[in-house]
């Protein structure tokens, strides 16, 4: 995608930091609409915009196309934005998915949340290096043109970021998880910790209290938002975390020993946080498949679900225009798993 | 305290640490024990002992003796001080107080904490700044002897630790809520994260996961340790955590709006937080106070809970010895409460 013409409805600390690494590393031409005319005269001002118009009738055409707004407004944003412009991808970049995929029914859509720049908000706070090495999900559906998925999939890495395709189920559930769960409970601890020093501050200690609770409070109408909008996984999780808090103080009441399950959180942290093979070299796989809707998708998210990054995509139809070649480039490390899951597809992949 | 005479049983990373700062800054004289010789040795080597002994029945005499040995082994080891140094001060450096205190029914002994290098282990990680700023609470009881108690927040203050009198088990209840169950609560969000992902490693995104859960599985034995020694306190923890949290899930259920939640857990934290008068100027309190035991504890106590720190101390007996002056230096901005709160005690202050 050479110069791609990219809309931006929302320039805020995202949208703004979408639009100066547009311009800077893809040489995109980016108009952009904001409620507040005052951030979007910010925005062109900081370089994050070539173009600011009053009206969304007039951000088009467009290759592609980001809602940036709060979680509450993302539905009315996305379908302003397929409505108005029908050749372009349409993304979005909020928290949770399911609620909004489901209620978005369109195949130009494909749901996308970058993992950066939560904790800050407004355009002034915009860097073109923001999304540098971040995970950024895509959500693609099983009908989701494969040409448009590619388009997006590219948008992103071009802005620095690892696209990775995930159900949007999952990626709600794995949120709530590994984001959602911890505020509300950083959240807890702050208040548990100050009912029990009645209005002391807390004594002068090592950094754990202070980390553990760092989140604690964070963006309160953002976060207000969030929860609301991943309610049902979010609620799964707190149910989970009720279960095991019980069975740890079970063991603790049986005057058990706790140093082995200690031992064990240190086993999965360190395999949490294990360093993915960054630089590690590439290595290119060519499918052939059939060309039908759906079929880069479910490439996509089944390399996702493994952990697998796709470094760089490219389609190609061959002349029968019946038949095609997705050629992806992944970790060397990954490369025989990926071929083994894309034949497992029923995809002739090497 | 003019070079004062102390005695160690243990050198490890808390005992190295006293012994260096000890030495450097209070030009003590240090005697040493410790169950292996090759980490004696090193603490020869290191400079955090003057001498290393075989026996304990060799370590005195002393003024100040401490015990710095895993949590499990305390007991035996400060009856075991109390019983060859008789004029010693003993203390210790144990994450919990309470079961420890009722067990040891000696006045010469005051329980100590200081807050401070709990997550690395061994005397090479000693170091004379270590206890710089930090808390270190001291647990006197009411027949506790004024002049130990002087002695030993004088020494502990000398170490460049701040000196806190609180009750034992208020003190495990703090620690409970501010340290325990955030390792726990680490521990479980680290496990239903790993859980969530199924193998695959942590998404590339910001530091908050890694933040929450810096101390999942730190040093198991120790921990175990410590869940165990406080499992009253941490059980009556995660009993509360486990009211809150249901609170929240069925708030979430009732698509109640959280964003009130979160910016009252914003403002509970900046008051945890809240820097102290750490530049502040400070005063001297005298209290005209009767020459009876408890009469320290008793109004360090009550300083100590309110959250006044008690940055120096004197005793001067009266020339009558039954009655005699007690000099507290406290901030600025503290004296006219630490006033009121000494007097409310029935002691004349100004």
């Amino acid at each position: 995608m050479s110069a791609p013409r990219v809309a931006l409805l929302g320039v805020g600390l995202i949208g703004g930091s979408i639009g100066l690494a547009a311009r800077a590393r893809l040489g995109a031409h980016v108009v952009g609409w904001n409620r507040s005319p005052a951030a979007l005269e910010i925005a062109l001002r900081r370089g994050a915009i070539d173009e600011a118009v009053d009206s969304l009738d007039d951000l088009g055409p467009a290759d592609v196309a980001i809602a940036s707004v709060s979680v509450d407004a993302l539905q009315g944003a996305v379908c302003d934005l397929c409505e108005r412009l029908p050749d372009a991808v349409v993304s979005d970049v909020g928290s949770t998915k399911q609620a909004l995929v489901e209620a978005v029914d369109r195949e130009q859509f494909v749901g996308g949340h970058p993992l950066a720049g939560a904790e800050s908000v407004g355009v002034a706070h915009a860097r073109e290096d923001l999304f540098d090495g971040a995970t950024w999900y895509l959500t693609p559906r099983e009908r989701t043109p494969g040409v448009l998925y590619e388009r997006l999939a590219r948008f992103v890495a071009g802005l620095g970021a690892v696209p990775t395709a995930i159900d949007a189920a999952e990626h709600d559930r794995l949120m709530a998880a590994v984001s959602h769960l911890p505020h509300v409970v950083a959240n807890l601890l702050v208040e548990q910790a100050a009912q029990a020093l009645g209005g002391a501050t807390l004594p002068a200690t090592g950094p754990s209290f202070r980390d553990a609770t760092r989140v604690a409070g964070s963006n309160p109408p953002l976060w207000g938002q969030i929860y609301r909008a991943n309610a049902a996984a979010l609620g799964a999780q707190i149910d989970e975390l009720l279960l095991r808090l019980g069975e740890v103080r079970d063991l603790l009441r049986e005057d058990g020993d706790l140093s082995g399950w200690q031992a064990q959180a240190a086993l999965h942290r360190a395999a949490l946080l294990k360093v993915g093979m960054q630089g590690d070299s590439s290595r290119e796989i060519r499918v052939s498949v059939p060309n039908k809707p759906g079929t880069v998708a479910q490439i996509a998210l089944q390399l996702g679900r493994a952990g697998i990054n796709i470094a760089d995509m490219t389609l190609a139809p061959e002349p029968d225009n019946r038949t095609g070649v997705i050629a992806l480039w992944v970790c060397d490390g990954d490369a025989a798993r990926a071929i083994e899951l894309v034949s497992g597809l029923g995809y002739p992949a090497a």
